[in-house]
């Protein structure tokens, strides 16, 4: 009888801190050894000139999730456990929303039951309170963190998710009693809408001026506004997709004052710009609809900065933010009324599946990024922030055997034709890359290959967390 | 056959990003494998209920250097190293001192002449550029890279030692050319003479007047202007010792602009303050002498200041700064001038074996820093800054079986009597700390246990570092 | 036929800017002449070893203002500006408060028609906008400005006045086009809600709770929020009663920025602190209400950095924020429900008689502030703030004569005996001052004397602005 | 016999506070009147249409100064004055230098000689320190403070002025204890000198390297230790010719904590850049060196800073830095050894004649500050901060009759033809203009007319100043 079910070979393993060499023994799932050389494995891998990093972690995005009426999201949950998977993914986390008026477990449990046997990497569930009834507050929210669903997301923007600042206050208050980790969307509802009447008045109704209507100070206004609250209430929480210097600035600010402001950002704040929304030259006047995402991307001055917050450390974490709609395509961002107003744009780009090439191209190799940076922006520090660790989200003993083997030097061109997300597009269309994800493997199974799904469908679990307030430092 | 030399099993092996529960093997010095189990060694040490901690480094130590007329440092290399190991520590760095007008490379090589065959524990060397000549930049100090010693401290105050902007300018030329690690000690000389001069004057010269000769301006102005000449040379610099908001004000500030400041701070400034220096309550009027080091212990506001910027990652490092004299001892603190002005005083405490459990009991024991970045700030972050790595400074396949086992519950107290350093004195008397080094082994073998040295004698070996000039970042 | 009416002599003339020695010719109540002798006037005023100042303009006090079902406000038109002429001043600026469903209109001119024929100084009228209806923004709100009105207040806080964000950016827009001037009562009121919620929970409901449930942040966040708008729209607005250092950082960062930001403060947080809404050391547990105004006193190192403020010139303007409630009284402080918690305590306190002499007292006096920024503080910038300017605000050629001759040496003890106000008590009970005006002159008629109101009533009218958009600077 | 010598009717009169219509009179000198209407002069001059404003004061001029071997200022005392009086300016300050190894009195005293009956209008002399001896510090300076010689200024850089940081020092601890007020040019020498070896080593010897060799952050270090420096002494201090915004930066944090740093910047860092120093597009290699001054001009974005910076009121003063050399003249720019390297081209440019009507146009007449500020920054805050005041600086009663009349709408072209100065060429040679000093009168009598020298000569005395600590504010 062997000892492993698998051991990879030759590979150069790389954690949040480590960079070895070092063989892999995996039994059950899980890393059984790390050692000089391991042979008794009943299959063996030969990672000889590859990588060997943690599967990545993408904690932010958006699956089969209600977009409004005649709007449908691109991804199921196997389109889109597809897509990461093939990306380098092993664990993605989308959101259940409770619709205003609804109950949140409600919503919470017919999420999950869609999710349950369609996935083909594991996934883990947050929350969105939209509607933070006593009910909610008082029952729902404390029981699903008592059942796994330890993380939740509040919007201070979007008609229809929106909370006050009390209710923001009121549901921070219950993470901070129950240990739960609250994740912020940090745009001001009413200077958005100041803004949009203002540009339809003036009849800057094309996708641009979905950039306009958010100009850096609305999400700077909402992270300060944000921050004050967290301070109130002693909570730490993640602001989400932070795009620019200005809200960068208040998150600097408010750690040098002790507080604990976790920050992610994105591959699009790195990559695009608010010109991008003009179309990049199509004709087409609604091909800039490709590009809308909230926040907007902005200008190159802010690329600079959000990857010296990479340099530095104020970000944590890099995710997708993929929130996939179709461009072509009445239920997505051509839909009936987009050419009325940007506002009717659908928010939000596919990006589940180029995530981990694009920030290790544009920040590995070019050596903006040391490789273990790269492991904890993508994988350790999700796992930390979310309770998935020490299950994911690194490389030793214990740990579940969630892995990509990496080619560092593998050029490619990223393009719609290559990927399998449920989206007609891919912003980064003929984007070049050095560095490609050439095996995902999952609790030790071999579910894609060289940019490829092979995985045997439906195997991915939906992980329940155990309560977790600790801090990743 | 047995596969490996040594096993050490049940332990919770911890390093910069993971806690995790395995065993170890160890072979010629090395670690050979991380598994749930090993059983087929020669030898095996039961860790059960213990933390594995990478071996601490303590990049910033002083050792049987130079320190004018009549004074003598209390330790040499043996009783140091000896002291090192029993406090958990398995390499320290030391400074080979330039004296003004002599050969930086002869000092170097007679410098390591008394390290070979001395050390307990391994120990690197840096280097003290007091006179930079031609020479020195041109030949000396290039070849002194070269041959492995690509760290070095610059001063900006100290009669002995201090340069003036342009030699600090030109000794910052020569690293970023050679590729070698400046460290920085930031408190500017004229003003420290300023104020040393008008105290003496109004007749304040007892030991708490060194701690009003250099407020924490003396240390932000010049951080201030290391930063500037760091950021005008493109070089990333480390300064040391920082002691209080000020200082760290500005290394903030210049992060944030994308420099590559990196930043110590030490025991003292998290546990002691200017207070101190008046002597305790002790009759005796000199007894204050005994905390005179610099910078100066501050208060308590700048001790929850440095410990937010442990918190944040402001701090990459804590070094003891281990500068040993004795007190009552005409070649220590008590020099015949000492009396006459505190500018006599020698500036220097020890703390090279109780700085693990201080950090230890009053960060991770009381919660304010995770076990993870414990490690981090005693040994992985050494190891990266200083070209250690990845020989030393973590626990993973082919590191050094530099280890040591540490049992968080322990509570001890610190005093005098249990200590090996060659001081006679610890600022640390009667401390009480939870958390202790019940075992310290370098490549492989045990050479401390439970806070008594054991080790075989003389096994520390110099190391030669390569060029490094990648940040840990 | 004398040629001027009345002459001052002998006095020392001191503007914001200039202090000298000369004589005052006044003719039709304004000032005709400065000069170093003038003689040839009808009755001659003896100003020898006094100061001339411009008399104080409080630019926002309450007078006579629904303030709730029951609650009485204590000053009416009579007896505020009565009590203002005996403090120094010579120009009150009250608000007229639009009830929310009511017309603003309306209400303005009702307010107004209390105020004609009552007043013993000059009055100029603000407006509080707390429901920008669309008939408001679009109609009743340009008409008052063209009337005179070109100033108002909006409330980020307060049940009846609160506005949100989309109301407040709605009405700097109207500021903006029509060019008005917008204060800002910059406070967020779910946060206070939350806190006050929290507080009562707990079962703090003394006065002293008033202070808890508005920590500075309530202040800082809502500040800025009020700076984001401000941003978004390009107007300038004045950030009212400013009471503390974190609210401060914000508007010194908005003006490092470039943006055109305002701020005052009030005696109260120079010299008053949360410590006093516990009734100092008095046994009716409800004597801190006598102290509960909003935002609170902070803290004495609050209070240092408000006097920081004020010698830099962060702030412009010092006001009073008079806000008369009887202490003793059904109506007022002692209201049937105020026992059940602190929010029932109506919010405000007596000062427009006490402005100045305090103000002079502890800045003046002690050398905090310059004599010219005194008169800035008190004087010249409200006039230019709010376009009473170059009627009002200075001596000058052309100015009304409105003058405070003022002892600089004189030392007296502030008492609710020598009071004109309505209330029944002031918070500066036994408050010592140096300094004290000896007699304020309105448009050329002696109108108090001593510290005694002696004016022939009823002399002071409603000054009408025009629109006036240049900053004071 | 008429009540004045001179009456100057129907002007709009301008303080640093107000702007009013009026009527002044004038008698001695001195300003004996400010009135509705004067009639009984001697001598009338009609004003209408035009501002009256205090007659501009230049506090920072080098004239008839030493500047190394060879090398010859281009003004004395005759034509400095006359050129200072052309544009529209009463009083001038010059520096009286030490040269080193010389007595700071014996050089005050020959070089007030210098200035003795050759002046057109008053001067008051600064003092240079560049050799503070323990006789200079301890008997000279004390001396010539007392006879009148109320400032200094200190150099942190050029090899014959810099002091080092411990002479900075001592000298700033004269000032305080004898009341001075001191300048500091914050340049750091040994940055300087770095980057001038390296872009000579670099073959970067033309006059745009001049540019490259002090980058913001020279300034920036410069002023951060200079502020140090008073915060250590407890001195306000002026930096002076402040260039860029990283020195603002140092500035409004200093002043945040409370500080006294004091602020002037010059009309070169309002309008030239460091693009001038390539010569504007001349074919002449040398063309640069017409703009070689230090600190050197930078971009656009630093022009954006300082006039923001102006706005606001970080900077209080605007002062030409006039420091002539001839162009075309071996004792100037073309000195022999210029065409080798940037570093012996003379630093300084002449302005003494073109400060007022620069800042006028592109400061008033363009609305970025109001009359009033320009009245500040351009006479009444230097007569506050050097001691001039309360004689001179302002309109009102008592004042030295030092008055300029100013018409706002006149258009000009500045050129060399028309300028008083030594040097043979204006760095603003062809800079259109709107608002033009078509009056200069000083102490009553009429000096300039048109922008034409017309003064009675040699009538201006050199003022002895009292001992002035007092801060503007």
């Amino acid at each position: 009888m062997t000892e492993f079910d698998l051991a990879i070979r030759g590979g150069t393993l790389v954690t949040a801190t480590d960079t070895l060499r070092a063989d892999l023994g995996i039994r059950d799932g899980r890393i059984a050894a790390v050692a000089e050389r391991i042979t008794d494995a009943a299959r063996t891998l030969d990672a000889s000139g590859l990588l060997v990093l943690p599967g990545g972690i993408d904690s932010h995005v958006h699956i089969a999730q209600a977009s409004g009426p005649g709007i449908v999201m691109a991804d199921d949950f196997a389109s889109a456990t597809r897509a990461a998977a093939a990306g380098g993914n092993t664990c993605v986390m989308p959101f259940a929303l409770q619709p205003r008026g609804a109950s949140l477990r409600e919503a919470t449990h017919a999420y999950r039951a869609l999710a349950e046997g369609q996935c083909h990497i594991d996934v883990a569930i947050h929350l969105i309170v939209s509607d933070p009834t006593p009910a909610v507050l008082g029952q729902e929210l404390p029981a699903l963190i008592a059942e796994g669903y330890t993380s939740f997301k509040v919007f201070m923007t979007y008609d229809d998710l929106v909370l006050n600042d009390r209710q923001i206050l009121d549901v921070f208050d219950v993470a901070r009693r129950e240990g739960a980790r609250v994740m912020v969307h940090a745009e001001g509802y009413d200077t958005i809408r100041y803004m949009s009447e203002k540009l339809e008045r003036a009849g800057q109704t094309a996708p641009y001026g979905h950039a306009l209507s958010r100009p850096e100070l609305v999400e700077r206004e909402a992270a300060h506004r944000a921050i004050a609250h967290a301070e109130l209430v002693d909570l730490p929480i993640v602001i989400v997709h932070v795009s620019g210097e200005q809200a960068m600035e208040q998150i600097a600010w408010a750690r040098a004052r002790g507080l604990k402001i976790h920050a992610e950002t994105c591959p699009q704040y790195l990559t695009l710009t608010a010109e991008d929304l003009k179309g990049r030259g199509n004709p087409d006047p609604m091909a800039g609809a490709k590009y809308v995402c909230s926040p907007p991307p902005r200008d190159s001055a802010s690329q600079a900065a959000i990857w010296r917050g990479l340099e530095t450390g104020l970000f944590e974490i890099v995710s997708s933010d993929h929130c996939p709609f179709r461009y072509d395509d009445p239920s997505g961002k051509l839909n009936p009324r987009a050419k009325e107003s940007f506002r009717y744009v659908p928010n939000g780009i596919p990006g589940i599946e180029t995530r981990l090439p694009i920030l290790f191209s544009e920040g590995v190799s070019t050596g903006r990024i040391s490789l273990n940076r790269f492991v904890d922006l993508t994988a350790t520090n999700h796992a930390k922030l979310y309770g998935l660790y020490p299950r994911k989200g690194s490389i030793g003993v214990g740990f579940d055997a969630d892995l990509t083997l990496w080619d560092p030097n593998r050029r490619e061109t990223l393009t719609q034709a290559r990927l399998h997300h449920g989206a007609d597009y891919t912003p980064w269309e003929g984007f070049s890359v050095t560095g490609w994800p050439v095996m995902t493997i999952a609790r030790g199974v071999v579910v894609a290959e060289d940019g490829r799904f092979t995985g045997a469908p439906y195997r991915g679990r939906v992980i329940d967390r155990t309560v977790q307030s600790a801090p990743p430092r």
